[in-house]
């Protein structure tokens, strides 16, 4: 089982710092470790080598690998032909190589996490830390399991009870037309296939999502009140994409330095002034990053018995969270993060009764 | 004319604070400033208000809004649903609300450009300071025009001339079944209507890209060599999606400090430490920004006469500039960005005979 670490919060970069710690102590302790980053010159600069899209050990159980998105573009490029194959009689894509692709803003966030999953699956390491942008597009990015099944899930059984879906699938017209075309048997529900396969991918990311043993965040600040209010606010941020936030790193030369009061029930660990090349410090002051993920409050908490969802919305007060339920889910907005939620069969489709905010608790009653 | 105006780096604060240190000394000016921020609460803090996701004015002639995606994807999806009534007799997504759509990565970044769009067409500002994540999510961002009709106009022609898309438009069973469905007089090129809806916004996005008096980046460090070579990189893939870069913002107390073999031929203006609160030094400290764009080098030179395009790829090395003509078009890859060139049609569909980097820049023959 693969455990995937990454860090959030404003400060320029302390939080690479923190991450190649992380990434060298977990590879001091006999772990195989995967230090991923992005195309920016920073990992390199202070890892002091040359980075490439493919991983390269740097040191013992330690691999450094650049996410490029142009590269991981051309490699995904040759999966979306192959799908088209199976689909289509006369495959349209064939003619568009990979090196020719232009980036649409997304792609980054998209590619990086289907890299991530990839590494993850390959079995070859026992940590991946994630040095991604540590802001919100991370998150963005974190959450796009969650966020492309709702759109597969709404969309799929509109389009399936539309007049147009059900003529597609019904008119005695359209299935010679479609046999033409398509490799497929056009049956009843013509998209079964295809999102069958994407469910499964998006379940399998909402399940490691969901648990803190397979993948957690950590906060990144200084005392300065602006980074600070940004660490609040991804860490509120991250529950809102389901993302378990294990604990605060505080850098500070003074050991004394406090912010508990800021960020309780997580644990801060305060963490030495960085220094490229002087590693170790920094490594002796992290925590055990598996053993406060565990512990730290769980994003939501469903409890059918009370007929109660529980959301951990730190970081918010009360007039930035706001409840809805105009489709068939709840959706819960905080700050500019929203989240349908999926309700089990016993809460399914029931109107919220109730709701309040306290203590970082958003409380919603069926 | 609306002028908009970016800031590139890796500083945690300091770029937000040159965002509204020209804000304020521009609307000081008597232009009629826009300034542009993310949900993040830096922005907040520094003004000392709360923000909201519809302008408000904070000084005479000075304005602010915060970029929701939230509040944005609901009102896009308006559009959005008018445009499917327009084509689809019977709409499917009216069922759907914009209260409940999650956000999947990419739409800020779109949704962010949308809005600078409507705010520059609204004719209200002559200023638009946006001060966005100011890393490579807010190039891919401002690149999304070219990047974008690269796409349409590759994998429209690809599909009007697959078997697939004549048959659409030629199958005499097609075209009774579309008119069922659809309101559109479904003929030879299916999509002439939507793609030319859309690639004239995008011909607008690129013009105004292109053109340095309506849309500039200038860069923000301090002398920290992780920070230096962060903005030369961002210098360089701002170049790459043809955004002009007008100068650079050296944050330091000491104003003999010098930068400029980093950034030649740029300008470098030394602007003081920053302090929230005490606005002035720094708003003297700035250079004027539309004078230092039009005199900075200009990202893409075509020169027909000499059958030659020039790029300006400054802050990559040779190694790191690559060209290639797998597709109808050329292109250059640098850093992790890549440019699909539209060549005039003097130079359309030739090979490329010779290319050579020096001086940063790449110079194409044909």
């Amino acid at each position: 089982m693969t455990q995937i670490l990454t860090f959030l919060g404003k400060g320029g970069t302390a939080r690479t710092f923190c991450a190649i710690a992380a990434a060298k102590l977990l590879a001091s302790q006999g772990k195989r470790v995967l230090l991923a980053g992005l195309a920016e010159p920073e990992l390199s600069i202070l890892l002091g080598t040359t980075l490439a899209a493919d991983p390269q050990e740097i040191a013992p159980n330690l691999q450094v690998v650049q996410f490029q998105t142009s590269a991981l573009l051309e490699r995904s490029w040759e999966d979306v032909k192959k799908l088209e194959a199976q689909y289509l009689r006369t495959p349209i894509l064939k003619e568009v190589f990979g090196q020719e692709l232009a980036v649409l803003p997304g792609m980054d966030s998209a590619l990086a996490l289907n890299a991530i999953r990839q590494y993850d699956e390959s079995g070859k390491y026992d940590t991946i830390v994630y040095n991604g942008t540590g802001d919100s597009s991370t998150l963005r990015s974190l959450g796009l399991p969650e966020s492309l099944s709702w759109y597969l899930r709404r969309f799929r059984q509109l389009f399936v009870n539309s007049d147009l879906g059900k003529a597609i699938s019904e008119s005695p017209f359209i299935q010679p037309l479609v046999s033409t075309f398509f490799n497929v048997n056009w049956t009843a529900d013509n998209f079964a296939q295809p999102t069958n396969t994407a469910n499964n991918l998006l379940e399998k990311g909402k399940a490691a999502l969901a648990d803190p043993k397979r993948m957690a965040a950590f906060l990144v600040t200084t005392q300065d009140p602006i980074e600070v209010a940004t660490a609040r606010y991804l860490w509120g941020s991250a529950q809102q994409v389901g993302l378990t936030v294990g604990g605060v790193l505080l850098v500070n030369s003074d050991t004394d330095a406090n912010l508990s009061p800021e960020f309780a029930p997580l644990p801060v660990s305060v963490v030495p002034d960085l220094k490229a090349g002087d590693w170790q410090p920094l490594m002796n002051a992290l925590p055990d990053f598996v053993a406060q993920a565990v512990q730290a409050p769980k994003p939501i908490e469903i409890d059918v018995p009370s007929r109660q969802v529980r959301l951990f919305l730190p970081g918010f007060d009360k007039k930035q969270v706001k409840l809805t339920q105009f489709g068939p889910e709840v959706t819960v907005e905080a700050g500019d993060q929203r989240r349908n939620i999926v309700l089990p069969p016993a809460l399914s489709g029931k109107s919220v009764a109730g709701a309040k905010f306290q203590n970082n608790y958003l409380i919603i009653s069926f």
